[in-house]
């Protein structure tokens, strides 16, 4: 697909939360227009509330049938992700595609072989590495100041687990919450996971145990360079949306914490009181969802590569399939290629 | 005026640096229709660079000649404050009005009035009051938790000086810079000042002394109810933008710190480095700016009382008068009523 | 044995490093009196070197048969500490022995019943617990604050290798180093570990593993009652000495940072700076080497019980076996118990 | 004097808990015999507590008499000061006085001038100067890193009001409080005060009122060199002592926080919570204390000049005065030389 000028006309495919969270950042975006929005429980009432669209309808095909749309950003829910990349794909339309990007491997591998095919560009939505207290690890560690890598440490946590409904459509705690770490492990080290091992337990609802997940995880990385990684994983936090990463190398470490919700503290009579961290991921993360959008466009009008790719969505995927072998078998699993 | 809905239609009178960023935030606000950029030296460029305005104008009294127009935004040089608020006044249209709301204090009273006589609403853009991080220290005044107020500490450095040209139209650096920080130790302690003793000199720039200005002030206010409160401004840190604030009680303190740039720290071998502050007051404030307006037009709509009057306004000029009174005399100065 | 007054006579039998760090609080203590320092290598020139102590002999033998004497400090090498506990514990006197407490396990069983049967006191030095950091961890879960205990989570770092002589005499590192952090993590969470998971490697020095040593781990611990552990050690931080603790609950978390070696910070142009971590053992535990004897002392004056006992001790012992274990076999193991 | 060897027989001269805290530090520092505590009420109980000490007497003179002593440190009350400096000046002794070293001028110039003749070494008990945080920022000037020195921002707010019977004996605040302020912002930039503005009241206890002093004070300093400084002081902050500093420039800012009782925090479901500054002066100096004592032996023994001079303590007391002048007459006061 060429790039003619800077203005890209986009549909959004699925209109839940996150779908909701990217069209308010399209919205204040320059040179982007949103000509479609596609959701299989629209109506007419949709008109007012997202005025500034063109066309609110219910089958996503008539947006990817329509050549004026240049690219797509699929947010429904996840086992219907291959099949609408398949369609994207075969209609010629750059993809930015929530995470994970299936559940079924089969179906995924065929998506990824559509999109190889079509030859458009396809963006995974792995919003936390364009968070810029990360990114600030990633310089650190690019720019020799950690030295050779050798411990990585992800601490995170949610604030509240999710409903019991959610929980079991969810694909499990590894494919759901921790796919985000894994793929920040890949991400911050620039490295590839050999093995997996995880200890867990249900510690925060016996109802999640009897759904048939866990709640608590405690994942040790092995990488092909050697490297440790250890990543613990909460489905509940009371302080809030516990989000911290530290890489430790031979030459210094590098260490992300918490982003608090105010810089004010409380000097009292007990204790030194400050802010908690920020709360809600939508929160935490604001800036991130900006700005992993405005990187897939600057890739679509050509400025530089995809960042975060269909193979960084498959390789997370693989490490959350480790660690469910794992936790089954109570041994360390190998990591699977594509 | 009577608000029938919510929607609101503005006029922005004044469109350099401060105009643009109330544009910006205008843009993204749900309910509100941007029908007039007013600026004297507009011309058709701009019709593409604002596309969702229907109107670009170089006279204002355009904008308040339309009915449809209900509030204003006057972004226009200070000393043109004045005319442009009475004009607004009388043409019945709400009105939000960069600080300092004027030079000249005979002209600032005749804009009060007409404001006054008019019976329009009226806020004046003291944007660090709706900062989340100061509000967090009302928030502990009110609450009760600092008990009796007895000091307040204001650190408040920019991180570069202005350009030579702007200085020497600005009004001297208590009309320019500290007049921000008056206005939060009233803002911050809920008390009127009674007197100000400044203390304060060149250091930055010759550049500046030559210009019959200071760029370095130590500014100490005793309030009405007899706390103390001291303010410290320099034209120049080398690490950034320096906003911080301390109110002392006999209960507890509560002190905001900077806002650093991002999270994330970096152990070496010499030292611990953590990044900066945010630089440029635009980032620092951003939030602030956006909701600002916000408070603004739910005053507009009813909802509240004007957050920041023009009484604010013009008690703030009020004690930077009293400062440059000082800075003059060597000797402590009183803040004289409205 | 009979505590008649306050007054406690001490014999410190071997006078290497840590032999002098306890002379060193010894001579400071009140109620203290070091009637004999015994180490194989003792001659004449020490007397004034330790002008306080009546007795420089070669022979621990000679102190162990005054009857004066009431309580050893055992310092001498880890493979000697059981025939002087045995020695000791036959001559009544109560015993404060270094960690760890042997290598060769059914060594440390004798000397374990002899203790027993002799009836004395003794404490193991397991320093870190005194920690007053460290101590406020245990303080709020013993509170109720952190709820039911659900991870656990140490860092602990060297700031440098140790000599390559002192590696192949120390045990290997999870004997030597890690023992710490296993005693901390019972301690720190008043429970017992089932099972550790190790994973290591060689990344600080080659030789390290040339002597069949790693020196960098990361070793996952459950717990008996379900909580998870990790810990991560590395044998070198060029930052200095990392010493962090995390106890996460169902209703908050408790934190341990690393002590600075001051509150300064530099902000200038690039970044701002704090100082590192406290470098070297002895200065971030100056207090808690104090604290330990202190604590030793009133057990001895019978006013509280032993604070760490010989059966933790033997506990670090065991859970370094595992460690060890697992590192072996690639697969988790299960801590034996006494 | 000269010094023979390194060692050094001192002699206590006034026995409150000053005279305390410098004698339990002397029994833990090598190279020092304590050979007499002269004490108005000192007793034959006295040998017991001090079994350490050669001779406890009633009169000072006796020590001065002995050849043997080298060394004073004189920790009387300060009206008694200048006497006992002259008496062991004569005597030939060095002398280490606490602050402030008088009260009246014409008595503090007879007792330097007693000093000067007999050319005995002089340090002023500042101990604040000995502070490792404090310092460094001294480190940071001398190196360049602040550039130009433009405001200095020094905090101390005592944790609890003395008791009313000391605030009446005490020379007021000024002269008890902030003269270790007035001394800390001379050896923080290294420059002299020219003038001094005061703005002060009575918020923490009337009764401080009533005796003539004031409890809450806010100081503006101007140093001779343009730069200006601040100093904020309150004789009661419920949540500890607390004593930060802060030396901004032209290149740099460093700034001495408190420093905590513990490195602990723990976040709950409202807010994170750390621990207070430390609350009691000796705690948060212990080691100053220490360090201002090494720092006069190994000035006695001829290693260093004096670091905390008799001028020095006398140009604090000039600041003293001045603030003492500018609160009663409301206008900026001149400080004195020497």
């Amino acid at each position: 697909m060429t790039v003619k000028d800077e203005n890209i006309t986009v549909a959004i495919i699925g209109m839940n939360r996150i779908g909701k969270v990217h069209y308010q950042n399209l919205s204040s975006m320059p040179q982007i227009t949103i000509k479609y929005i596609c959701d299989i429980v629209a109506d007419s009432s949709w008109n007012d509330e997202y005025s500034n669209v063109a066309n609110i309808v219910t089958d996503y095909h008539e947006a990817l049938a329509d050549s004026e749309v240049q690219a797509v950003l699929i947010c429904v829910p996840t086992n219907l992700h291959p099949q609408v990349i398949i369609d994207a794909a075969q209609a010629g339309k750059d993809i930015f595609c929530e995470k994970p990007v299936g559940f079924d491997y089969d179906e995924i591998l065929k998506a990824y072989h559509a999109v190889q095919t079509a030859g458009v560009k396809f963006a995974t939505g792995f919003n936390r590495r364009f968070d810029k207290n990360f990114r600030k690890i990633v310089e650190r560690r690019i720019n020799g100041d950690l030295g050779q890598e050798q411990i990585l440490k992800i601490t995170s946590r949610d604030p509240e687990p999710p409903s019991m409904d959610y929980v079991k459509h969810s694909g499990g705690i590894f494919m759901d919450m921790t796919i985000h770490d894994f793929d920040m492990a890949r991400f911050i080290t620039g490295q590839e996971v050999d093995s997996v091992y995880v200890a867990g337990g249900v510690m925060v609802d016996p109802k999640i145990g009897e759904a048939g997940d866990i709640d608590t995880a405690l994942t040790t990385l092995v990488f092909k360079n050697g490297m440790l990684g250890s990543i613990d994983n909460s489905r509940k936090a009371v302080y809030g949306y516990d989000q911290r990463i530290e890489l430790f190398g031979s030459q210094g470490m590098a260490h992300t914490d918490n982003v608090l919700e105010t810089s004010t503290s409380y000097s009292g009579s007990k204790t030194i009181e400050t802010d908690k961290p920020m709360f809600f991921f939508l929160q935490r993360y604001r800036d991130a969802y900006y700005s992993e959008l405005e990187s897939f466009f600057d890739a679509v009008r050509g400025k530089h590569d995809i960042e975060c790719t269909f193979e960084d969505g498959i390789k997370a995927i693989r490490l959350a399939q480790a660690a469910k072998e794992s936790a089954t078998t109570g041994e360390a699993a190998k990591v699977k290629d594509i």
